[in-house]
């Protein structure tokens, strides 16, 4: 019945936080030793989101998600006193381009490609994902943004867009996401749905929601998992 | 100075002509002895591009490149007599999803992809240029088809999709394409241009323009000798 997979990328598929927390110590280099980056980069993610909530209510128009997060960064970093120039915080904010996948993700998907056709769905700039994607490694078929859409999950659009652009029946599509707003939206439109569990996500402090639930039609570990239970 | 590769699939990276005239004549079956598929399937072709012209023109919004070639196959089939059941003439249809790559295609893309951002810029429905490159095996790093612009190659609106979505400047992108109307129209818009001859394009007794030209940056025999003018 399930033709394709469409993944969330950014926490999915790759491990942002401890990737931004390295650029943003390689950056800082050692000047600001009392900040806890941990928490900077959970600040600066939460500020992301609540600016693409922002953006949907007011319904402005496209706004660049690079520009989205350096205009969170200066927020995040201006709040709590830390001194990069704005050189240092274009650099820093190019980490969301250079995200590392998690270790099950490439031999995951290279399974999973075997026997779905595999794309991306997510909230990043077109050309963010195909620069994390490429540099990672990802084997997607397919690379769809919500800029495509113009409109950012969880817009009902986003997902309709991907449904379009596959030929598919949203039956035929099965959403993956660690994110639980994001699979409930697809699964609205009746996409199916996969929540993999990200423990990881907002690091070793983080409140990543982990827990299982009957209300998806898979629950996985990871994409390896996730392999093992589509058979492949 | 370039920085991606953005491809027309049908004719430059695929041979159409050699596929679909296989499909034409397992879908045939013998039935039809005295009918020259060759020659049939250029005409299908050529009916194709005067449907997008046309469509173009009028600026009736999208249609689906599936439906266009559906039609076209019903012109040059009654016209010449030719009695294959509406079923028959749906899976030949089909033929134009499942396209072989030139042999140099994946070798060649293999070695460009090491350098550069590979992608699509095709007039086909996105959902056809996945099935071709998945069953193909074209390494893209990103698909993207005339669909999501809402217009078809060569208007600029198709190829201006394109750099935004990479997120560079015409000058970063250069366009290939074994039809000088498709770079003639990138270049247009300040894209670098290749020109790639495929001499078998409509098959031994077709008319391939195949005449290098200066107009070009670069002109090329295939994918292999585009490698290797470009250094990869």
């Amino acid at each position: 019945m399930v033709k394709a997979l469409v993944f969330d990328v950014q926490g999915t598929a790759t491990d942002f936080h401890s990737t931004v927390c390295d650029e943003a110590r390689r950056v800082d280099a050692g000047r600001h030793p009392s900040v806890d980056w941990a928490e900077v980069v959970r600040r600066w993610r939460g500020g992301y989101f609540a600016a693409l909530e922002d953006a949907q209510r007011r319904a402005r128009g496209w706004v660049s998600v690079h520009s989205v997060y350096r205009a969170a960064l200066d927020t995040v970093l201006d709040e709590r006193g830390i001194g990069l120039s704005a050189a240092e915080r274009d650099e820093l904010t190019l980490a969301w381009r250079r995200l590392r996948p998690w270790p099950d993700a490439v031999p995951g998907l290279t399974r999973l490609k075997t026997r779905y056709t595999l794309a991306t769905l997510s909230n990043a700039d077109v050309s963010a994902v195909i620069a994390v994607s490429k540099g990672a490694g990802l084997p997607w078929d397919a690379v769809f943004a919500a800029e495509m859409a113009g409109v950012f999950k969880p817009d009902p659009r986003s997902y309709a867009m991907v449904a379009t652009y596959l030929g598919l029946e949203p039956v035929e599509i099965m959403m993956v996401a660690s994110h639980k707003y994001d699979i409930r939206a697809a699964g609205r439109l009746g996409f199916r749905t996969a929540f993999v569990a990200r423990p990881m996500e907002f690091g070793a402090g983080g409140d990543a929601d982990v827990t299982y639930s009957t209300e998806f039609d898979l629950n996985a570990s990871d994409f390896l998992d996730l392999a093992d239970q589509l058979g492949c």
